[in-house]
């Protein structure tokens, strides 16, 4: 039989959900495959009658949600996260089908929480909030039309998710420390008062060069140490500005 | 590219189904992995309104589907069905995962029609039913929970049935220009340099923290266009100690 821990680490968050069914399919689909961790960020309406009402006998994982005013909330304390997108908007995440993305949440798993996340149903996931994600998600789908419907998707991934968790005596183990969400949060923040203070920061647009540089380090999957070195050499460079 | 011939030759056969906005929900799961041949036998309700609301952009598949008095005439024609039941109650059949139940479908397709069968969403399939199909199918679920929604079942189904007509090129494709060798080499050099001139890199011992250094950017497979960005960033961190 599977070992349950893993998927007790695995949270499925769901940004800005306009329709208050969806977020009982999800709540649903969740049970039926053996997760229980839900995390909801500015839904438009929590709690509801529809959504006890499609969460069937699921009714204990809405009631145990926490609800969040942002992703960054939600993501706290998580050592991976995956973004849920239909097209993949941003090329330099590494994409992944469910399929993969299932393997990897639960090998993830074994070091600490980790977050699959969808956005709401009609636009999905702003840049913003893929970018605080490490990889993109995908499901194979009909290519001239792959829009699921949102519980719908949860169901696949938490399928896929149910799948990979009996697998997972399976998989190498590998010595890592992947530093958590909230530290490379505050290097990034690190990053880019640097970048200003050596005036390499067009302060006009600074965005979109921020952005790239967190792609390139979602990438990376920094571990806890190098953070700590990274913010090392920002903190050298701004000493000597002054 | 997939060849669509096969899935022109599955048909998701729904039976006595009570929630009209269950066969719009199916619909749009099937259109979403390029299933188009819907068969319902004694819908409670059809066609509806929920049933369009829930179908999105798949309304085309829910008005060409067929309307059957019996499970025996959605049927006809096939080579080959499976029931979809959430618990064995006929030990008699051969029992496939979703998984294993898709593989065989696309293969006998090539055959002639083939049909996926479903139950009304409270009670599943009789035995009756269950007995003019070739095989049952079950999704792997919590044992303590397997109740999935009718739409979410034919999802998932439809997902794997999707995968497995899918050639194996059909991957989501990355675009991603890796930088080449000698660019990451320069990179490295100048990031060093750069380390001496902040005062941040210990002149006695600077092979361990390059030796990191290298790792960290190695994983990230750095893009020809972020060895730009970052050796501009270095280049004005030693512009400012000048």
């Amino acid at each position: 039989m599977m070992d349950a821990a893993p998927l007790h680490d695995i949270r499925i968050v769901l940004c800005h959900t306009s329709h208050p069914g969806n977020i009982g399919g999800a709540a649903r689909a969740m049970k039926t495959m053996g997760l229980d961790r839900l995390h909801l960020v500015g839904p438009k309406r929590f709690p509801s009658e529809e959504a006890e009402a499609m969460a069937a006998h699921a009714t204990d994982v809405l009631h145990s949600a926490s609800v969040h005013p942002g992703l960054d909330q939600a993501l706290n304390g998580t050592v991976f996260a995956a973004a849920c997108t239909a097209r993949s908007r941003d090329l330099s995440h590494a994409v992944l089908t469910a399929r993969e993305t299932a393997a990897r949440l639960v090998h993830e798993a074994a070091r600490g929480p980790v977050a699959l996340v969808f956005g709401p149903e009609k636009y999905g996931l702003t840049v913003e909030e893929v970018n605080r994600c490490s990889v993109i998600a995908m499901v194979p789908a009909n290519p001239h039309y792959s829009s699921l419907n949102l519980a719908a998707a949860v169901q696949i991934f938490a399928y896929e998710v149910h799948l990979a968790a009996q697998a997972i005596d399976t998989y190498p183990q590998e010595v890592f420390e992947p530093a958590p969400y909230q530290d490379l949060e505050r290097l990034f923040e690190h990053l880019e008062q640097t970048l200003y203070d050596i005036e390499f920061l067009d302060p006009k647009n600074p965005k979109r060069l921020m952005r790239r540089l967190r792609r390139l380090f979602q990438r990376a999957r920094l571990e806890r140490e190098e953070v700590n070195i990274l913010r090392g050499i920002l903190a050298a460079a701004q000493k000597r500005q002054r």
